[in-house]
């Protein structure tokens, strides 16, 4: 973490407490495994401040990412008992969206995701949360399912005190741009180099 | 994350099974914030699994990780209540040790250090939990307080299934080379870079 006074003081207009409080875009990107694990991470951080959570996964996959959901759905019951925390929310792609009902029919990976972004831009309108996570949402940008100006513009003008982070490889220039904070993670060892598969518990 | 087969096949005569279920040591290191916040996030999927995690957390901070000990904590206490999950155990250096009492008196930091190693070997020896996070483990390593050696054979001999993931800058070589899984976090672009402090709920 970065300690003590900043490199620059921006002529921006704005106070310290004023530049502190800025909400901001978050990209984790790069080849290697951490981007969402270290966005949910980021998720306990926000819930601790009572600021209400929506994780929205923008790639159906056969794991997911079910020890995050139930851990981040456990802590969302924990406020809804005691009041401590904030509102979990959880939306997947693939599924269906939770606010979409199509029963029966095969969904268009394409169109969900650009369903998904259309939400998310309807919840970044209302601030229905203040932490947002958009997991793997570079990929329907990168097959050019969901615009990337459309997404920097959307980013660019939400109201409010709204954190959204993003996760996935490839981040687009325009995204990273955009961005207050990219962290790249990069592969250093992987055990799979050595012929180990993923394990239940640390892959997923 | 890495799809599909495995590059090589080691000829370590273990079944894929037996492979899989190898429990690792995993480094998150480099210059970039997200490295304990991913391990974090981890222990969120540890806890799902039904794992206990131990966390040490080996720099006194001001600010410590106190978004992550809330949400970890209140997840231990689900745990209690409702038996889903696991125990959640967390550690703080600095403001003594939680198995050692001494009130008034100054801690010395390098002897602190000292007795929290020497409190994960006995836990790793007792095999107390499943998934351990030694957070900045690797200053105290760096700084000399902890010999390297020691911690890279107690690592190698550990009994069981127990997992260990070390965060912190600048991991030595030897932990590196003993690490199963290594993450590198890397900085593209960071708010101060543009005059912006830390924030809360963001950075702690």
């Amino acid at each position: 973490m970065p300690q003590g006074q900043p490199s620059t003081v921006p002529d921006d207009g704005l106070t310290t407490r004023q530049r502190r409080n800025r909400p901001l875009v978050v990209v984790h990107t790069g080849e290697m495994k951490g981007k969402s694990t270290a966005a949910f991470g980021l998720a306990l951080r926000a819930w601790n401040q009572g600021w209400p959570v929506g994780v929205f996964q923008f790639v159906k996959s056969a794991k997911w990412k079910v020890g995050e959901e139930s851990a981040l759905r456990a802590l969302g019951r924990v406020h809804e008992q005691t009041g401590e925390g904030a509102p979990v929310t959880w939306h997947k792609m693939g599924e269906g969206w939770s606010w979409i009902q199509r029963p029966g029919t095969e969904s268009d990976h394409a169109a969900d995701a650009r369903e998904g972004w259309e939400q998310v831009k309807r919840d970044l309108a209302a601030q229905t949360y203040r932490f947002y996570v958009l997991d793997e949402f570079t990929y329907p940008m990168k097959w050019g399912w969901v615009d990337v100006d459309d997404v920097v513009a959307t980013l660019a003008s939400r109201p409010g005190q709204q954190h959204v982070v993003i996760t996935g490889r490839g981040a687009d220039p325009r995204l990273v741009d955009a961005a207050d904070l990219v962290v790249e993670m990069t592969k250093v060892k992987h055990p799979m180099d050595a012929g180990q598969k993923g394990q239940r518990g640390i892959e997923w």
